[in-house]
C-alpha cells in the first residue's frame, strides 16, 4: 500500500459481512483517511451463539497513521455499534451530531473508555477540516433525531453520503432535511452520490412521522376504557414524543419499560430531544396506583426479541406487568426482515391473554422510497451513482432507479466489502482498482474473534443431531483396553425410549474394539478413526441422523 | 370415555401444535367418529434437527373400533402429511377427490402401505353415508386443484366445514366454487360454520389465479431475449399449467426441476389436471440444444428452502443449471412468515450473479380475505362461527369479522387443540366441555417420537455455546486419579486460539480433584458435580458462556 500522496480519492467499504448492516466505510486521498460510521452487525442465523458481529478492521490499523477521525451520521446500531471495540484498537477523533454523541458516550462509558477518548459534537450546516478533507454536516430526518448527510469535500470532487434519511416536510422534532443546501451544493457540482436503499424497492414516498402521532390520538380516543401498551424502537425518540403527547393529552400516565427504552430516554431527555410534561413519567410500581385506562405503557420488544419487556409480557414471565384481558397493545413498529414470525408468536400470545392487538397504520419508515431518492439524485445531479445501505437487492433497486434517472452502467457503482473505488482527480474518471482485506468478527461473551467457521460448523452439527463421546481407557505400552469403551450421548435421542439403541451400539463397539486387538492396532488416530466410523455407520442405519461422534483415549 | 349412544354431537381438533398448520379433527356422534383431514407441520425454530411433526393421536387409537374414516379436503403437507404415520397405526378408509387421493397414493406407496388401505375417490356433489355422518363435497377454489369443502350432516345439525378456500369466479382449471350449493345449505340450516382463517387480517378480495396467467404472458413479452426461472409452490398445478400455457405462447421449451415438482407435475398430468402440449416439455440435459430465450425453467424453492433447486442455482451447487446473467427469475409465490430472509438471501445471490428478479404481481393467494369470508357466512348463515386454519391471531380477526356480522360471542367457538366442542342435539346449544389429549410428535430422521424436550433442550445448549467433555480414569476401590482430567471441547472456542485458557481450565480441574482427593471424596457422582460446578464458574468468568459440561468416570 503506497502511503505517498497520490491523486486519487478512495472509497472503500469496510463491513466485512454485506448485507446485514455493519455500516463503516474509509474515505481516503493522500495522506489522509476518514471514517464514515462504525455499526455493528446482528448475527444471522447460521451464527449460533454468537452475540454480535464488528468489522474486521485491519486495513484501518494498517494505516494508523493516516487515519484522522470518525464521522458518525446517527446514533442508530448498524452505525455506532462497533465504536467501542473499535476504539479499543485504534484512538481517533468522532465527530457526530448532539444525540449522536449523546448515545455514542453512553456505549464508550459502559466500555470504560470515555476518558481517553477526543469527542466533538458538530451542528448541523458546520464543516470539519481534517487532513484533505472537509466534511460538512447536513441535516436530514430519519427514524432517529438529529441524522446527517455528509457532503465530503476532497481536492478530487464532492462526494455526498447521505446516511440513513427520509424527506419528512413535517418532523416532529426540529428541522425537515435541509433540501435547500443539498440543492445548493448539487449546483456547484457533486462527483458522487451515496445514496440510501433500503426502501428502493417501494414506489412513492415515506410518509410523514406525524401521520402515526394523528393515529395514537384516534386509537387514544378510541380505547379511552382500557389500558394501552405500546411497542416501538427504544431508539425513535420522536415516536416516544408523540407517544408521550397523546398520553398527555388524553390524561394518561406513562411508564416507560425495557433497559435499551431508559437509556434512551434519558439520554433524549436531558440533551433536550425530549420534552416530558410534569407528572406524566411514573415508575412501573406505581402502575397499582391509577386505573387502567389512566396509563400508557411503552416497552421495548416490538422486533419479537425474546428477552425484551413486552416478550416477557406476552409469555407471562414479565416480574412486574401481567396482559389484561382487554389490554389495548400497538405495534408502532414494521418487522425487520427474518423477525416476522418472532412478532407474529408475540401477537399471538398477546391474542390469547384476550389483549387487543393493533399493527395497521402505526408506523412509518425511516427510510426514502422511490420518489425521495429521485428527488435526492435530481437536486445533486452527481456525476457517480454509488448505492448504500441495504441488501444487496436493494442496492439493485437503487441501480435501477439511477438507470430511470439517465445513469449507465458507467456512472453506477454498487461496490462490495473492500473495494477499492478510485476517483481520479486529473481526469474525474472513477473505477474499481482492487480491494482491501475485511472481514466480520463474532463476538461471544466477551470473546471478540474467538468463535470463527470451525466453532460454527460445530455448532450447527451438535444443534442437528447432538454427541456421542466414545471413551475407552488404555494400558500404557501395550494399548490394551483396560475400560471401556463407554458411550454417552447428549442431544441425540432421549436415553431412556433407546436403551436398545445404546446397547446395540456398545456391542459394535466391543466388536470393533476386539478386531483392532486381535489386528494388534495400538495407534490412537487409527483406533479413534475406526470406533469413529463403526459408530457413525451403525447410528445412520438404525436412525438417518448423524450426530456429532468424539472418541476420547486415556492412557493409564 | 363413554362409548355409549348419546345425544352430542363433538367436534374436537386433534392438531397438536396450534398455530402452526397440523389440520387434523374428529367429529363425533355416539358410534361414529369421522376425521377431517391429517396433516403435518414442519418444525419450528425451537425444534432443533427435527425433519417434521406429526400429530399425537391417541385419542382415536383409544376409540379405534369407533373410527369409520378419513375425509381430506385437498392435497397439501398440512392436510395429507400426516396421512402415512397415521394409516400405520389405525387402518381407516379414505375418501378425497380425485387429485388429491393421486397425492396421498403417491405417499402411501412411498411407505409401502399402499395395499393395505382403503381408498374412495369422491366426486363434488357426491355424499359418503358413514356411520351416524354423511358428507357432502362441495366444489372450492384453493391454490391447489381438487378442493373441497365438507357438508357433514349429522343427527344433530349441519357442521359445513369449509377446509382451505378462496373463491375463484374465473378458475384456470374446473369450476368456480359451488356457491349455488353453498346458499342451497345455508337455506336449509347450518348449525355451524368451520371456516379458513388465513386471510382473515386482509381486507378485500383475494384475485383470481388467472391474472396471474395474464402477468405471465406480459413478462414473457417483456423478456424475449432471455432465459426465464420461475419459483413456485410444487403444488400449485394451475399455476403451472398458465406457466405452460405462456411457454407454448411464446414458443418456449419448458424443464421441470426439483423432485417435489417433478412428482406434482407427473401425477397431475396423468390424472388430467395439467395439460401439457406435445414436444414443451424437455429435459434439463436437453437444455443446451436450445438457446436461452427459447427456454423456462419452472423449479422449486419459492420459499428460500436451502436444499431445493433454487437455492442450488443461486449458490452455485446446482450440477446442471448456472444462473447467467440476464436470467430473467419469477419468484411466483409470497414467503411464508418465517422464509422472508432465506428467500431474500436467495435473491440477491440471484442478483449478484447479474439476474433480474420479478416478485411483484406475480402471486395471489390461495386464501379467502374479509369479503370471501363474510360471502360465505352471508350465503350459510350459520348458529355458530367456529374459525379455523391459520394462526391464532388469523382466528381472532375471523371472530372480528363474525362479531361485525351480528355474532354475539356465545356464538363464536376459537379452539385450542383437544377442545371437546360439543352440540346438544335437543336444545341445539353449543359448549365447550373438557378435553382430550393431543400432542405434537416429532419426526427425526427414522425416529419418530424418539426426540423430545430433553434432547431439544441439550441441542438448543449445544447451538449456543458447545460442549466441554471432561474425562478421568479413576482406579476401582480406591477411587484414585489414575489419569486426567482431561478436556476436550467442540462448538466452544477455536482450540488454537485459546491454548491459555484450556490450559487454565486444566489447571482448574487439577486443583478441583486435588482437594476432592485429600477429602477422600470417592463418591462418582459427588465428583462430577465438582468437577462440572468448577469448570462452569471459571469458563463463565473468563468468557461469559455456558458450554454444557459433561464429566466421564472410567474405572480400571
Amino acid at each position: 500500500m503506497s502511503k505517498e500522496k497520490s491523486n486519487k480519492l478512495k472509497v472503500i467499504p469496510l463491513g466485512g459481512l454485506e448485507q446485514i448492516g455493519m455500516n463503516i466505510t474509509a474515505f481516503e486521498y493522500g495522506d489522509s483517511i476518514i471514517v464514515v460510521d462504525c455499526g455493528l452487525a446482528f448475527p444471522t442465523d447460521d451464527m449460533l451463539g454468537v452475540d454480535l458481529v464488528i468489522p474486521d478492521i485491519s486495513y484501518l490499523l494498517e494505516n494508523e497513521d493516516r487515519v484522522r477521525g470518525l464521522f458518525i451520521t446517527h446514533g442508530h446500531e448498524d452505525h455506532i455499534g462497533a465504536i467501542p471495540y473499535v476504539l479499543h484498537e485504534i484512538n481517533i477523533p468522532i465527530y457526530a451530531t448532539k444525540l449522536t454523541m449523546g448515545l455514542i458516550e453512553h456505549k464508550l462509558q459502559e466500555h470504560g473508555l470515555s476518558s481517553q477518548v477526543r469527542k466533538k459534537v458538530v451542528k448541523f450546516g458546520q464543516s470539519i477540516n481534517i487532513g484533505e478533507f472537509r466534511v460538512e454536516f447536513v441535516k436530514t430526518n430519519h427514524s432517529i433525531s438529529d441524522a446527517a448527510a455528509f457532503a465530503i469535500y476532497t481536492p478530487a470532487g464532492v462526494i455526498f453520503h447521505t446516511g440513513d434519511f427520509k424527506v419528512d416536510y413535517t418532523p416532529v422534532f426540529g428541522d425537515a432535511i435541509d433540501l435547500q443546501r443539498i440543492g445548493e451544493i448539487g449546483k456547484k457540482g457533486v462527483l458522487a452520490l451515496m445514496c440510501d436503499s433500503t426502501n428502493a424497492e417501494r414506489p412513492g414516498f415515506t410518509a410523514s412521522e406525524r401521520t402515526v402521532g394523528r393515529q395514537f390520538d384516534n386509537i387514544f380516543a378510541e380505547n379511552n376504557s382500557t389500558r394501552i401498551i405500546i411497542a416501538t424502537f427504544a431508539s425513535n425518540v420522536d415516536r416516544v414524543q408523540q407517544i408521550i403527547n397523546s398520553a398527555h393529552k388524553y390524561s394518561r400516565k406513562v411508564v416507560v419499560e425495557g433497559r435499551s427504552m431508559v437509556n434512551i430516554i434519558n439520554t433524549a431527555s436531558e440533551l433536550g430531544y425530549l420534552n416530558v410534561p410534569d407528572n406524566t413519567l411514573i415508575s412501573v410500581d406505581e402502575l397499582k396506583n391509577y386505573p387502567d385506562e389512566q396509563t400508557v405503557i411503552i416497552t421495548t420488544g416490538s422486533q419479537g426479541e425474546s428477552m425484551a419487556a413486552l416478550s416477557r409480557m406476552a409469555n407471562g414471565t414479565h416480574r412486574k406487568i401481567a396482559i389484561k384481558p382487554n389490554d389495548t397493545i400497538i405495534f408502532s413498529s414494521h418487522p425487520i426482515p427474518g423477525n416476522e414470525k418472532a412478532v407474529g408468536n408475540i401477537m399471538n400470545a398477546l391474542y390469547k391473554k384476550g389483549a387487543n392487538v393493533v399493527f395497521q397504520d402505526v408506523h412509518v419508515s425511516g427510510h426514502a422510497c422511490q420518489e425521495e431518492i429521485k428527488l435526492i439524485y435530481t437536486l445533486l445531479q452527481p456525476k457517480y451513482a454509488v448505492p448504500v445501505h441495504g441488501e444487496y437487492k436493494h442496492l439493485k433497486a437503487q441501480e435501477s432507479i439511477a438507470r430511470q434517472l439517465g445513469y449507465d452502467s458507467e456512472h453506477i457503482f454498487i461496490l462490495s466489502s473492500g473495494d477499492i473505488l478510485e476517483f481520479d482527480e486529473q481526469t474525474g474518471e472513477a473505477a474499481v482498482n482492487g480491494n482491501v482485506h475485511t472481514g466480520a468478527i463474532m463476538v461471544d461473551g466477551l470473546g471478540v474473534g474467538d468463535v470463527g467457521n470451525i466453532v460454527l460448523k460445530d455448532r450447527q452439527k451438535l444443534s442437528e443431531d447432538g454427541i456421542i463421546v466414545v471413551v475407552m481407557t488404555l494400558e500404557s505400552g501395550s494399548g490394551r483396553i483396560l475400560a471401556g469403551p463407554d458411550i454417552v450421548s447428549r442431544g441425540f435421542v432421549y436415553v431412556r425410549d433407546s436403551e436398545d439403541l445404546m446397547d446395540s451400539a456398545r456391542a459394535v463397539l466391543n466388536d470393533t474394539v476386539e478386531a483392532l486387538e486381535e489386528n494388534g492396532v495400538t495407534d490412537w488416530g487409527k483406533i479413534k478413526n475406526e470406533v469413529k466410523n463403526a459408530l457413525s455407520d451403525f447410528v445412520w442405519h438404525e436412525t438417518e441422523r448423524r450426530p456429532m461422534i468424539m472418541p476420547i483415549l486415556m492412557e493409564v
